[in-house]
């Protein structure tokens, strides 16, 4: 057991937002929230699921929506309660620890300020080990577990509980009920007793994320290189430098889709590596070449200071390092690689680890 | 207390398609899936609210979508069950009665589906006195009464709870989830206690929709004419004879919108009347008069033998007489003229009473 007090969340945030692979929500907001709950209830207890009893329940909370729309939505810790609280009121039982649903900025952030406000511990697992654009895109769905019940609610005051038939149902509701509350919902979801948690998340990916952030905190302390610690802890590759020269982007049923066209600086000059996204960075291509994708991360970060930069904050100018990392891996299944690899998001590749693309450079 | 039986079914089919006033689904299909549960289960106590404890919770069941699609989808007594379940467990009591949320050909038939299956007695009242095509358009809502929580399931196995702040939110994701479960829907909506219900529904409109029924099948068998009949039991007016020249119609956003264009005969050669609608007839128009406008009731009859024409059934060449009905006093105040009025669905003109109208000839 970890306690993570205000302090601690600046690693968490900054660290999460690297594991978010340019989705997952801004890193900011969430952590001033967890940040003002701490400071009122108090610190959270990081538990590991051997802390907790094999039938205990664990209540995920999440945002989700178009980045575009969460950034504009003040995240308000209210609706989150809301949402556990309908569900654990169809469940007949209550939760014992609340868990985070994602590696992400927001997605990280957020479920501390519901532990913290709950006075409920926070487990240190999430269901992907980074983050994903769709609901069902989970260590949990390729464990057979349902995500239904889930409950939705809003800052309107609005909750729905949503128990579907499978997965695809859970998305094609969600989706919609997303747009009705105007382009992002908060969410409890993919309940989960600590037995089942042990085959349905990456344990240890919260401390991860801690122990990243304060590595990128201690370089820049000391002056090392922030990028090449980044790569050390993460276990990551450089993909390519450059400048972002254009992005496009469209909000579209709840995702922001688009790519980013980067030019290439250092000993990139004269290449251009294209990074297409869906809330996540789904895709790093260089001309003709693949050099990462979708289960492995691809992470952009600040060329200076290593800090993550999300899709929705890639602008024109900003001068970016991308980084693969190897996903975790119980990605890398054929199973797994039907629900979360390219071609699932449309693109007719098959999938390489980024290790092994990097081995023939 | 009267028990309903097999038989009895027919004429509470036939009487309350006259009063869904073009829309509530077609009567057919709910009759015989009441029949059908009535032969398997027994006949179904019809009750009025005296004789029901102040504290019991009755819980409304209904379709809801696009009549176009509720002829398709086969109308199945399963998901009524499972919405009401999951309302039960919502608001953790049981339903000491069911009971219909308008009087329609469907939505006042399959309710008897559920009652003899679950072997509940069914309150002879609705929340209409009529058919309107919105979940708001209640008296229930009339009597600050919310319509949530309420339940919606579907023939696939899907469940949802909807806990809306108010009814505009409400019609919002009830109209999403509607089109999502494939443009027609099965709820559990506006449970309230029979103390409630004294001033949020109309009492005794399932046995006048029975006795409405039976006057035509009297007038039938004794060679009346049907449409006398119908007028004498319902206190209607004869507003227009002819044949339906054309229909345009639009399904849209779980709605049937259109109109009607009608012939004259007899008396009315030469003329020529305009049904709007929107699920349900909502205004008749000759020339630049409006005969008879929501609330009060559009009826379409068979010109030979009184049955009723849904909007969804008009089509050319029926020779046809339309009545108009005067709506339960309720709905005749300023703020229920606000909620179901002709300005409500877009006319530009002030509601008249039918009979008013009637006196004007």
């Amino acid at each position: 057991m970890m306690l993570i007090d205000v302090k601690d969340m600046e690693a968490i945030a900054i660290g999460s937002a690297i594991y978010g692979t340019g989705g997952g929500g801004d890193p900011y907001i969430g952590k001033l929230l967890a940040q003002n709950a701490i400071r009122r209830h108090g610190p959270v207890k990081l538990v590991g699921l051997d802390e907790l009893a094999d039938d205990d329940l664990i209540v995920p909370v999440a945002m989700a929506g178009a980045p575009t729309v969460l950034l504009e939505k003040l995240a308000d810790p209210q609706p989150l309660v809301a949402a556990l609280r309908s569900l654990e009121a169809v469940l007949g039982r209550k939760a014992a620890a609340v868990m985070s649903i994602e590696v992400g900025g927001l997605n990280s952030t957020i479920p501390f300020c519901t532990a913290s406000t709950l006075g409920l511990p926070l487990v240190d697992a999430d269901t992907m080990g980074r983050a994903f654009p769709e609901l069902q895109m989970t260590l949990a769905t390729l464990a057979g577990l349902s995500a239904s019940p889930l409950a939705m609610a809003d800052e309107q005051g609005n909750a729905l509980v949503v128990n579907a038939k499978d997965s695809h149902w859970s998305e094609r509701f969600v989706r919609s009920i997303i747009m009705d509350m105007g382009g992002a919902s908060y969410l409890a979801i993919h309940a989960m007793t600590v037995a089942q948690a042990r085959r349905a998340t990456v344990a240890g990916s919260i401390s991860q994320a801690r122990r990243t952030g304060q590595a990128l905190f201690d370089a820049r302390e000391r002056h090392f290189d922030p990028i090449a610690e980044l790569l050390r802890v993460t276990k990551g590759f450089a993909l390519f430098r450059g400048k972002v020269l254009d992005v496009q982007r469209l909000v579209d049923g709840g995702f922001s889709r688009g790519q980013a066209q980067i030019q290439g600086l250092d000993g990139d000059t004269g290449q251009s590596l294209t990074l297409l996204f869906q809330n996540e960075f789904l895709l790093a291509r260089r001309g003709d070449k693949v050099l990462c994708s979708t289960p492995d991360l691809i992470v952009l970060v600040d060329l200076e200071t290593g800090e993550p930069i999300t899709a929705e904050q890639t602008r024109y100018g900003l001068r970016v390092a991308v980084l693969g990392l190897p996903c975790v891996p119980a990605w890398r299944s054929a199973a797994a690689l039907d629900l979360v690899g390219p071609r699932r998001f449309g693109y007719a590749l098959d999938y390489r680890p980024v290790e092994q693309v990097m081995m023939d450079h």
